[in-house]
């Protein structure tokens, strides 16, 4: 899927500088000239759109303007080449929703019910038993332990092909229990035009989350126009095998990285190989991302997403088992990083209005 | 540091464009119309130029532009959009020399000259002894384990920085035992011609390598083009920590993977996470690799470098400890692989010339 550039069209440009030389190499000046005067004017119509329409004016929206301004003002004193302009965005929470669980645990809890009828065991097994049932307390009161069996009994021993088929056909149906949508239109339509406004400003864009890459892969590009290689996450160990002459890669039930807290500023270093000049994340997971990011000299831009909107989405930090913000709360102003509100900074949520 | 793109810029298409739009916004049409025609005379100069002057005219050149040509060629039926041009390079043997041994032993071995004050028990140790004393025989008779052995003794215990720093001034400072040119003067001109003109023509071009990721970043962007983002390879465990203060990520002394053989289409998988349409190898190291990129449909494209010009680099394939190429020579005829001869496909090997 190509990716959007909706505020300043850089395909545009170089689609008209082709065309205009094309023109003029063979001498139809007219049409070349109407072309500069109509792209001109689309160019000043262009300028005077807001690149975050869903960002209420305040100091949240000003504070991500300013920084992109800043870095990409050449000449200037704090001007960063095209290069180094690295942006890391945790996803669960941050570009969408997280509540009541992570939605990849939800695929997962809908994969044990799909694969019972073939494990008549489960039935009486934890943590298959509570998944089952859909007893989500018990499930979580199984700590990190028993999610980790879910997901390598239902992620692995299959194909990565396999994999991404049966992910995309759960996104193509699954619906959220509360809100009964999608779940990827359940993505945070101010973040989605962050993401936009920043690539159209010479940036590139990165996930790095704890969920799994494979899982997010499916639909990042399309969502929120992040490329695969773009995807970093927690991983499984897999297995090149070539099975009637033809080689597949196969998912194995061990999990063998976990990109989360301390995790992350490693992943980045290990995948990207250059330190990002702006991380965004909602939960102290993201501490150490932000953390790293910020720690170096230069312009640095640090983000949290506070969730404090019962009615839009959810209000959650300090005591929640999903998405804790307690430690970035008590430290984000110190460290210079920007609190984003939910509810007094978006003037909307979520990516597709209800239905 | 930016990468080039010295066969279709891109770059000097979108600052035209920009020039035109405003030199219009201001109705100065006639600087406007000058700008259009010194443009287009500059496009058909650019256009005469062969992108790979030092490949000799053959079937293997003749190979490469013919895929270049026909997957960049819109509308036509093997048309490949751009987000999906990836296109994989190994390193050793393949962009750069690694005879008598691969570049990192050799930094791993004046490594462990310069850290032997430190290690008095190195000098009746081995491998340290027959590194020391620069007995590569001892050294590859003790296989994989000893080559771990004296990486993980050279290569850890510092932070991502300070390693990078020791690498880099390495660099600037070694000479090839046999060429006593720099590591990073032993790199292949027609392959460097090969990268800038698959990214001139919209492709992602990455390394794929069995040498250590955070080794070859190092040197990648400035030498290849290829920036760090871009450079997959062999990885050691790090940690992250805060030191008084200030985050760090430490080298620690484990081998987490080795991007070698099956590892290539894994780490592929991992890193890219959709398959490339090129791939460019020149030992049985690569064998996956090729075989991976080039079994699924659609236009692919495999290419094996073969060290056959003893004269001005090394000759070495089926027998050799150190690059072999065995298996690919036996099977690319009957794959559609291309094989390269480095002495009469190439008129020029390293990028700069002897002195």
């Amino acid at each position: 899927m190509k990716r959007t550039h909706p505020f300043v069209p850089i395909g545009m440009f170089r689609e008209a500088a082709r065309f205009l030389a094309r023109a003029v190499a063979f001498r139809k000046l007219h049409s070349a000239l109407l072309v500069l005067v109509v792209f001109s004017a689309g160019i000043s119509f262009a300028q005077t759109l807001d690149p975050l329409p869903s960002w209420n004016d305040g100091a949240a929206k000003r504070a991500v303007t300013n920084f992109v301004e800043k870095v990409t003002k050449e000449g200037a004193p704090d001007f960063v080449t095209p290069a180094e302009r690295i942006a890391v965005f945790d996803n669960d929470g941050t570009l969408w929703s997280e509540q009541p669980m992570y939605f990849q645990m939800i695929f997962a809890l809908d994969r044990v019910k799909a694969l019972a009828p073939q494990h008549p065991e489960w039935k009486e097994k934890q943590p298959f038993k509570a998944a089952l049932e859909g007893d989500i307390k018990t499930l979580l009161a199984g700590g990190e332990e028993a999610l980790v069996e879910l997901v390598v009994a239902t992620h692995a021993g299959m194909t990565t092909d396999e994999f991404a088929k049966i992910v995309k056909d759960w996104l193509a149906t699954a619906r959220h229990p509360k809100t009964k949508r999608p779940y990827t239109e359940m993505v945070f339509q101010p973040m989605i035009e962050l993401l936009a406004y920043m690539r159209a400003n010479g940036f590139k864009t990165y996930i790095v989350s704890g969920g799994g890459v494979e899982f997010m892969r499916v639909f990042s590009e399309q969502v929120y126009g992040v490329p695969p290689e773009q995807v970093i996450g927690s991983t499984g160990k897999t297995k090149f095998e070539v099975r009637d002459g033809k080689p597949v890669i196969v998912r194995l039930p061990q999990i063998t990285f976990i990109d989360d807290k301390e995790g992350k500023p490693v992943a980045i270093n290990q995948y990207i190989g250059r330190r990002p000049i702006a991380a965004f994340g909602n939960s102290d997971g993201d501490f150490q991302m932000l953390e790293w990011t910020t720690a170096e000299t230069g312009p640095r831009f640090a983000l949290y997403v506070h969730h404090d909107d019962a009615d839009r989405e959810w209000a959650y930090d300090r005591n929640s088992s999903i998405g804790r913000l307690n430690r970035g709360l008590d430290e984000a102003a110190k460290r210079g990083w920007i609190v984003v509100s939910m509810k007094n900074d978006w003037n909307r949520i979520f990516s597709v209005p209800k239905r």
